[in-house]
């Protein structure tokens, strides 16, 4: 396995293969939900590539980038394990240096949900996503259904822009509980571990009244804010039940949509969502 | 020559080919300044890709987009004397489908001289020119010295994102006057044309005036004010003396600067640049 620090160096190594990269970009703290991609990538390429890489220009400035949780060694280890041909861990200088200031941004879908809650957020991924893929060049890319909304703007980015890959989604590996993964589940302390599962308790009782013939989307959100109310650690930043393209709030649930919930526990803000009528 | 409309059909032919690929985006009416670009591709690349598109994107609301002057024929006819490979002619429905709203913005050198007397106008250019290079995959992309800006802004644009193609600048073609070839040149009457040639003038007496030890940027700018203000068809949108990198204005010459300077001739916009010190 290949470690790769330096964006020439990176671009040296992938300009001599042949046959397919897929391509897994991370912000490191591995876990069951990154190896499933890895895993994917790894069953469709002949060459994988994957990037840990802390992106400071996703976070704003109250938000957690100093303390999001990093451990190179234990992340090495996992993709070693798994047959990663090339892994680049690059510092925030090498991907941007002095004065870089150019930016990717798709608008529109990136003011709802996450973006609403994170301004700027969604700039800052498209562009090193944006970043990654020139410098890398992978035919496939792996993304997490677990962030829906960045994967509904990353294949936006990608069409919009005619980049040249194909962007491959991958299902919310879940604890046995159901919490969704999360590098950023370490932080719970053990009550708070416990109070986590009301996210994915929340987005079953939403799959039950639809199966049920529940079409109101209002009454949905009820539902959901009413059952994670109960938990006293549990503090509702937005229940939303979306079009699965423009993420717009549905009245009636109608068509395909995207049921999607950011809560705090205790301290740590978690995402999680499911997709209803696929 | 082939004459290809669509963004698929294009790629298509991009993947069947091997060896290098030149590629000269224009917005059409061709003259002797993007023939140049074409003959500097044509002579270092196995193939030649020539795009023709009105970007809609990079004109202001007030500008100049419906009446900016086209004629594929005659370009075509221009194009096949020179032995270019394939032309790429897209509809505006095809490079920005329904919905499409994902953009490149380069900050900061986007702010001043063209940016600043047309708002828009680089988020427009930079969104295309990266649309375009990722449907043609380029291993080099000509550009005409006479936007220095814009080509300043798309170095910038490649160099801050990583992208994976070489930027060539080529000289200002010149009428025997000295007027820099633009399309823009078509709409001006017998008087306005004669008159246009007060833009080179100015810049050949900044260019005296800095080999005659002149340091000062600020009475530079005023002896090219005051010569073009002697011609009375002539307005002065800006004179510039500034930064090569930066674009912004300097005071003492003591470096590579670039002299630019944006004057309607009449109704007619029209833009020249020089660089000293090079």
């Amino acid at each position: 396995m290949e470690i790769i620090e330096k964006v020439r160096s990176l671009k040296e190594y992938r300009g001599k293969l042949i046959g397919s990269v897929g391509f897994v970009p991370t912000m490191g703290y591995l876990h069951e939900g990154h190896m499933s991609l890895v895993r994917r990538a790894r069953a469709e390429n002949l060459s994988v590539f994957v990037s840990i890489f802390v992106n400071p220009t996703q976070f704003g400035p109250s938000e957690d980038f100093a303390s999001y949780p990093r451990d190179a060694e234990r992340d090495l280890a996992m993709l070693q394990k798994e047959k990663v041909n090339v892994v680049f861990m690059p510092t925030a200088e090498e991907i941007y240096p002095d004065g870089c200031n150019s930016w990717v941004e798709v608008s529109g879908i990136t003011d709802r949900l996450e973006g609403k809650a994170r301004p700027g957020h969604f700039k800052g991924v498209t562009t090193v996503v944006a970043k990654l893929f020139n410098i890398v060049e992978p035919d496939k890319a792996y993304f997490g259904q677990k962030d829906a909304q960045q994967l509904a703007v990353i294949r936006k980015m990608v069409n919009d822009l005619n980049m040249n890959l194909e962007i491959i989604p991958v299902p919310t590996a879940r604890e046995p509980d159901g919490l969704a993964m999360s590098s950023r589940n370490v932080r719970l302390n053990p009550e708070e571990r416990k109070a986590a599962v009301v996210l994915s308790q929340a987005l079953n009782l939403a799959r039950g009244q639809w199966e049920s013939g529940q079409r109101d989307a209002s009454q949905m959100r009820d539902a959901m804010s009413a059952l994670i109310k109960k938990e006293p650690l549990a503090s509702i930043d937005y229940v939303s039940v979306a079009d699965t393209q423009t993420l717009a709030e549905l009245d009636m649930i109608n068509r395909t949509a995207l049921v999607s919930l950011a809560v705090k526990i205790g301290k740590t803000r978690l995402i999680d969502n499911i997709v209803l009528g696929e």
